[in-house]
């Protein structure tokens, strides 16, 4: 039985985790707390509840969580957390449990778990891409999360598309990021000229779906955009498999099947008709929980 | 000791190596042989009269050729090689003598190369670039090299750097490869103007020293081309160090030294002070055979 908790701003979520099901779940606030003590002592007294509930023992421990790194088991300072230190989580939920524990940000976990339990199982070649807020991705190569050497590996996000480009978070310029996420889209709906209002990528498929031009424009933008980020991450590791994560995936006729034409079409062709594009296979409510626990599967 | 092999357009080289010495060389036409079957035989010939010469006996067989498939020991339809049709040659020159054999291709045995015997020795996160005709690249993660699913893995050349930019040899635009290979610097000499009869970029750069604009400006462009080229593919893989291989990276005060500072500056902030840039530290005539070596050593 593994044990998988996914560290949000605000909330956290545990869950038991037996043969890629999530059997058990609870929540606590991210917030709060004295301290990251006091947090570490709240996630183990609710992880105890549900062992105990189920009569089981917790084998192993997965934490996915934001600006954690994998190779020392550390959050690092990060920005949406309550704590502005290095939070060494992977050992503190390890001492408290008595279960080892491996910590891992969370694209990595998305990654794995779409590996372990979702849309790349037996996919050893593996290229796994979060749309979210931000675009976050993780790589399998041969059977391997790819860490690399400081454990931050896999910033497909922060790749450079458009030289002196949009403004990023990040400081720099023309990141796939600044084009690709939440936010990036509802920049190019504003640049389509796209009715105010639209703060959500949702309402923006529903005007597209209305057949309003600036939605429709902003898909098409942020497609073709996603395509050369896709045929790039290609060259680098040669995947088998890319698995799209998170709500914007989930815009079939409006993203995903003019992407995979834009995809197939700009792929260099020594990768024509070797790698395919696919959606998150895991159900929305319990990916991040799964991917956790995918984490905990590599102690 | 190793057989190195190296297959080239016209002329194959062997080597002997020992500790990451060649200590004796032969070579043979590439043309000019009744078929493959006869190629290899010569191969085999050569081998054999230098291990004889030196007393020793071949332990392992490493071979570098354009359009090698390392999975599958195949070269596969080289155009610029006489053969049209697949060559098993791991096989065939196993077969001959008796010692086994690796194939690979030319930039993943230039990466083995510098990490066996050159610049990025200890680095098991390594990625290597060479600048030549085309540019090439490997990828070592976690101390093993990245082949991807079909054997394809690092076609850095072939990101696209420019959407819709310069024309590619593949077929597609805005590659790196059309902007900072030999026949991309000329082509950007010649759009900044540059005088004519510049067809190397040797000439370009003894302009340079001269004090010529094109040149200069020539290669700025191209180093800052090939900056973002190399902190987008940090951004993958997460490398320790990035080795550049081949002529182009001799440049040392017209690209190695403002590449280095532009490459810096424009990492992304994770990245910053965990990334080094080096140059090709294997003589230049002895490269490719020590990287066909290195192949070798994956026995």
């Amino acid at each position: 039985m593994i044990l998988g908790i996914d560290i949000g701003g605000t909330t956290s979520k545990l869950g038991l985790v037996r043969d890629g099901q999530v059997i058990a779940r609870a929540r606590i606030g991210t917030t709060g707390h004295a301290d990251d003590h006091a947090f570490a002592d709240a996630l183990a007294h609710e992880a105890r509840q549900l062992a105990g509930a189920h009569g089981t023992r917790i084998s192993a421990i997965g934490i996915g969580a934001p600006n954690a790194n994998q190779l020392t088991g550390i959050i690092e300072m990060a920005p949406n957390l309550p704590w502005k230190h290095d939070v060494p989580l992977a050992r503190m939920m390890a001492d408290r449990l008595g279960a080892p524990a491996v910590l891992g940000n969370d694209a990595n976990a998305a990654a794995l778990g779409e590996w372990r339990y979702g849309a790349g199982q037996g996919i050893n070649d593996l290229l796994v891409v979060t749309l979210g807020t931000g675009v976050g991705s993780g790589f399998i190569v041969n059977g391997q999360l790819v860490l690399g050497s400081a454990g931050n590996a896999g910033e497909l996000g922060h790749t450079i598309l458009i030289p002196e480009g949009r403004d990023c978070t990040c400081g720099r310029q023309g990141c796939l990021e600044a084009y690709v996420s939440i936010r990036g889209m509802i920049a190019t709906y504003q640049e389509c000229g796209g009715a105010p209002g639209a703060m959500d990528v949702k309402t923006i498929a529903d005007r597209g779906h209305q057949g309003e031009q600036a939605a429709i424009d902003c898909f098409r933008l942020t497609t073709d955009r996603l395509a050369i980020g896709l045929v790039n991450a290609v060259c680098a590791t040669g995947p088998k498999r890319i698995v799209l994560f998170g709500g914007i995936a989930r815009n079939g006729d409006l993203l995903m099947a003019p992407l995979r034409d834009r995809f197939h079409a700009m792929l260099l062709n020594i990768y024509k008709g070797r790698v395919d594009l696919s959606v998150s296979a895991l159900p929305d409510d319990d990916a991040a929980l799964l991917g956790a626990a995918a984490l905990g599967t590599l102690e």
